[in-house]
């Protein structure tokens, strides 16, 4: 058993790795939760191989009980929890009118109601001992639904509404709630594919790095609780907006 | 058939009934849509008797294939539709921590999926006409999360997404798309029963009258397409915000 | 003696004149300030011609002293005031690095000091009688700052702050203040001019005709003051945002 | 001469010096700015002691001369920016009724117009190295009006604005453009002073310390540009909002 752990739920792509990363060298047993989790065995590896603590464990987080389980089994097997990372994504851009019922509900389950779910169990264990943070992954749609992005957006302005309310209702009992609004395309391998022209034109610095944002969510985990931030946006030094 | 008609998904309370009367006085063929259409039998008789044309429709708008149904069935049996109002509440106060995946995903269901559905089958038969107006109705938590409330902001916040997302895909080609924020407790038998102490406290005035919003809804529905509003907020003059 | 006066200052754009026009046609006696009234006589002929009561006055809205002087004279001499506009502009494009002390300056006395003097003055009136409304005329720059429009946005953003903080203060005693936020080039000589390349592609509806704003202006005098908006957009249908 | 300068534009209260002291001991000379200089230079004695290179200049913040010749001085005589901090505030609250045109006018100069200032000379400086950070101290007030805040949010507001511009102007030229909102009250000397039965109530961590506030400002200054943070809140745990 280590003293404390940090469980990132959405370490799928570039920025749930980088968190599992950050939080492992930081001293954390760190637990990536994802659907496939052997999709991240690379970076456990790595980590174990620089005398780290990580693990990938399997867990739909749209699904209730497969979340309590996740919680209760970290609790009782891995070590207390001090930091949760709600890292889901879902982003598929379509106009409203082309949006069907299924892609409408699956991203909303996947961006927001796994975030409720995340969120609400992981208030139920810090509660108790009036200490840790909890970091939800929000997106320029988290503020306002744009041209074609009616699903995400209303997913994500819903994940916002619910670290909204959190953080209102916890901070008071001592626990950091987040939300980091990244204002950028990542620079992850599903971006480089969608967005390939993207490359010739960009330099170094100019797609957000995942290792920043870790870098971010560490230092709001850090901040003293004179002083917490709630949200935080953050871009590259190039990025319109 | 008549020449147009007017749709009020959610017509239940007294904002639904108000809006419904509105319109019907207006000349519109109103259309009010509840799962239980009897517990609005009288406003249709009374619109009736005084020469208007107005029905009630069962329908749960959480429900494709009912709502899909409810907008072939008016088109083809009743008169075109040239104005829609989502108009569907379910604000249950509760702190995320005791709120069950049912109640989050219900109240998600009613108050954003449901208008997701509204909206985008509204847009599907408004389109081709390039004209036509849908309105859904928010809330404060429509635009912030507070304490309590985490379920119903996020559903609202949601739903506001859905709006904007709309209005940029759609109002180009025509269609006007509305967000009205009611910033306050509106005369209904419902807040008169959970706030009975607000009654000897409380003037004329004093809380939003019903009749008050379906007139804003009708102003915006009047609107020149060179200057529409998109959001508007409003409250009693005594309300504090 | 009329029985009551509606007060547009900033009358000398197409919006200004329009709202002259607009709360003449409703029985108010209009009145019309800007710094160089005779370029509104001709508007105020046509009003008088109709049988209207309008007239144009000379006032700079930055100086306290005339705008006191100009409340004073209405009430005593004209009629009391149960409508107050503040709509003075001052949109020029610059960077801030290109921006003079003396342009930030002067943008920020005409768009938001005289709004604060007007809006003070209006309250001071108002008040007693515990009846009357004062809008505020905003534009996108009020909600944020774009590259190119630090001075302006500055100034604007200040406007509704000013608008804000007054609505709080005095809505519950009665009186009801708005902000209206004009999201797009308003059709006006000085548009026309500087964006004439505008015209060619642009139809009927295209762009904000000043007589639908100010019906809109007049819609939120009309609003009971159990539903009264502090806030409303509004935009062509055509207009990307 | 040193390698590099931080400045502080109201280095006045326990925030400036705070944040005064972090740049001192992080190797940056730190100048601290405010009308009366000498009553920081106990601060610069400590910071001196420690070996550190620290001093105060007096400038009104309000003068554009001797904001010019501030900067000049500076970057000829001590070392080149790399760090600027506009933190001079002005809230006195009051209605806007009893608003004397003599303060709406002082707090903005101070507020705000002395940020434009500071802002755009520092941008001046910064553009040709393409490098460096300007942060700006934000309030909930610069966010909204609150009733008995309207002087001083309207300040803030259009502080905020010409933040936002900048921002967008220049980041992508390499300048970081940072506005940190405080939504609390600071521990310092004057909030003791006008709330005092602030402090009985109070245990740690229940006010922001300055230094977390210092701490936050490096932080952000030190972000890669590839995940700049335009805008960061921040209030302690126990803090209502």
């Amino acid at each position: 058993m280590s003293e404390r752990s940090a469980l990132i739920v959405g370490a799928g792509d570039a920025i749930g790795a980088a968190i599992l990363k950050k939080f492992a060298r930081a001293g954390y047993t760190s637990v990536g939760v994802r659907r496939n989790p052997e999709k991240i065995s690379s970076v456990i590896d790595e980590l174990k191989k620089e005398g780290h603590k990580a693990l990938a464990l399997k867990c739909d987080a749209r699904k209730e009980d497969e979340i309590k389980e996740l919680f209760s089994k970290i609790e009782t097997d891995i070590a207390p929890l001090e930091v949760v990372v709600f890292n889901v994504g879902a982003n598929v851009p379509m106009k409203i009118v082309e949006t069907s019922t299924k892609k409408f509900y699956k991203i909303w389950e996947m961006a927001c109601f796994g975030g409720f779910l995340t969120g609400r169990e992981a208030a139920k264990y810090l509660l108790p001992r009036k200490k840790g943070t909890i970091i939800f992954t929000g997106a320029t749609a988290s503020l306002r639904g744009a041209a074609g992005f009616g699903a995400f957006a209303s997913a994500k302005s819903g994940l916002r509404a619910v670290a909204q309310s959190l953080a209102r209702e916890i901070m008071p009992q001592g626990i950091h709630v987040s939300h980091v609004v990244i204002d950028a395309a990542v620079d992850t391998e599903f971006v480089r594919q969608i967005i390939p022209q993207l490359k010739p034109e960009r330099q170094a610095n100019d797609i957000v790095n995942p290792d920043s944002i870790a870098e971010l969510y560490y230092q709001i985990h850090l901040q003293s609780p004179d002083a917490w931030t709630f949200e935080a946006d953050f871009r590259p030094w190039c990025e319109k907006w």
